[in-house]
């Protein structure tokens, strides 16, 4: 049986229904990384009531977004840097600081890689393994290190799920700074989990390092990928040099009212923690339970899976998960992976029920 | 007296208000050149009906958006790119082709050069002169055009206003495929004028052309600016390159959404347009009663004016008009201009009283 080229990123909602003729509105996505409980409440009338401000360019600087953002990473404004989207940050950084030797720990969020590709750096790989639970060798990445300019680590790491902690990190960094290396530390998903406060590096950053980019996504916990909506917590005078090399009003009105709402919604937060703790629980034994599935521990809101003992291919779940109207995203174009991982977000229980039933009937079914 | 820098550029509404204490609603904005007439009846509807459509990704292909602007610009799908506005696309292009050498004709929009600078790149620049009403020698320009690898035109110009006809460009482009120089054309401003058809670019270009690329702007004439939004037209491969270098999901949901629904409504194009003529020359028969005034005929939506003669200076000009609440550009920061030049925006005819009203009385007070 023959497939098409897995997408390059889960969520493209749009073509999945053009090409099922489903409408957007009845497909299932369990693709996208997404916080399934909707946009802080009074977003949309946030909105609504600024809306006659298109009229007038965005402030060039994000004042206000930048002050909020300031606070609640307990930092200064100066050493905040917004973007559309965490991804647009990590474009910046690699196009304008130009590293000539990078290093990426994988399997990991392809856009680092592809980052790099855009000023003609081919990056190296540090390949974890799912055997020893995607840990990473302090002493193996220390001893490579002086090799490098830059450092991608994602963490929690998507799609693997776990989280290094704060322990590793710490070490980690030592040794970036030792080498001079940038650390470009991706927490597009920390805040997902319940150890957050303990495990972000905003607890080593100073205001005076400047190899250390901390990475921080709106677009994720709050709902809002259609919006694009990231910071990066870095040197100020970093922040400056990134900010040069971008057009200005980069970041549009919307996006900057409806951070400013979001980030002051630290109620948002608290109550998604703890519900996705309750149902990632709940499909990780789902998933257990399906015959020759290895669900990977999840830290935060989605699920890695080996599908290897099952006897099918993550494509042809994938393919027969169509049929259900359930996006999930194939794993085989993450370096470090193959055609037997699949990833799934945590959504709402009616639908993870959705999906376990279906995954069921797929796997007994004996479709290959 | 001394005045701190001037702004790069017009419309920072923000700033301003705060600055003196204003409401952002009391504030006249003539600093930035948007259309006066509101966005297009029903796109606030159309933003709303949609909002539920931010837990998605938006189309990382702008997939309707092409569709739309190809139709309208009689090019296909595959030569259209979109941007964050058309500055967006100005910083892609300079910093994915790296031109070694630049041409800009000034004077001009900034951005070109300071795309530029981002890439180390310090750009030539052709002044062209008021006396000469802003004419360009084809002469001059290509005797030199041989030592450069692309070249910056606005057409019209801002902030000169005038329009270079289709004539000048033809031969110019002749000229730049000739030398093997990318023309970069910058047609922001022509949908405001009355002879777009015959004016525009778009006449000239052939799907394999691979030195011409022409911008647009959706922000201006649909008076988007808070929402961000311009097109490009060029070559599909130049498309692709620039396309491959710029992270994924780059144009925001509601952006798209408003650019297919802005293009469609071309209605709005012709109302401006003829609104415009009658208030841009209401206005320019205004300053040129102002004594010392000479304003520059106008051919887009905004005027710029040499006050020399006045004995004021374009600073203190803007100055006095902050405590009327109005916004001014003073042009001082534009290569080949200097603190005798202001522009201002054609809004409606209250405004357009207001403005000269105020200018009568600023000029006759005798504060210098």
């Amino acid at each position: 049986m023959g497939f098409e080229k897995t997408a390059p990123h889960g969520g493209n909602i749009y073509n999945f229904a053009k090409k099922h003729g489903y409408h957007e509105q009845e497909v299932i996505d369990f693709s996208a990384n997404i916080n399934p409980l909707k946009y802080p409440a009074g977003l949309k009338e946030e909105i609504i009531n600024s809306f006659e401000n298109i009229k007038h360019y965005p402030d060039p600087d994000c004042t206000e977004l930048k002050a909020m953002a300031a606070e609640l990473y307990q930092t200064h404004w100066e050493n905040i840097i917004a973007g559309n989207g965490a991804v647009d940050l990590i474009y910046t950084i690699v196009q304008r600081l130009r590293p000539k030797k990078v290093l990426i720990v994988q399997p990991t969020f392809s856009e680092y890689e592809k980052a790099c590709k855009t000023i003609g750096v081919e990056p190296d790989n540090l390949i974890l393994k799912g055997d020893d639970d995607w840990q990473l060798s302090l002493q193996e990445i220390g001893s490579v290190l002086n090799s490098y300019e830059m450092l991608f680590l994602c963490n929690p790491n998507n799609p693997t799920g776990n989280t290094h902690p704060i322990e590793t990190i710490k070490e980690l960094y030592r040794q970036c700074k030792k080498n001079k290396v940038v650390l470009v530390l991706d927490e597009s998903f920390l805040d997902f989990t319940r150890e957050e406060d303990r495990n972000t590096a905003l607890n080593l950053f100073k205001q005076d390092d400047d190899n250390l980019i901390i990475l921080k996504s709106l677009t994720k916990m709050f709902s809002i990928p259609g919006l694009r909506l990231g910071v990066a917590v870095a040197n100020s005078n970093l922040v400056k040099r990134l900010e040069e090399f971008r057009p200005p009003w980069h970041i549009n009105y919307f996006a900057q009212r409806a951070g400013v709402y979001c980030l002051s919604n630290s109620r948002v937060v608290a109550e998604t923690r703890s519900f996705i703790e309750k149902e990632k629980q709940f499909v990780y034994d789902g998933l257990k339970k399906i015959t020759g599935f290895k669900p990977f521990k999840p830290s935060a809101n989605f699920i890695l899976v080996d599908v290897r003992v099952s006897g099918h291919s993550a494509h042809t779940v994938a393919t027969s998960l169509a049929n259900y109207r359930i996006m999930a995203r194939v794993c085989d174009n993450f370096i470090g992976l193959d055609d037997n991982f699949l990833r799934f977000a945590v959504k709402k229980r009616e639908e993870n029920n959705k999906l376990l039933t279906a995954l069921n009937e797929v796997i007994n079914s004996g479709i290959k």
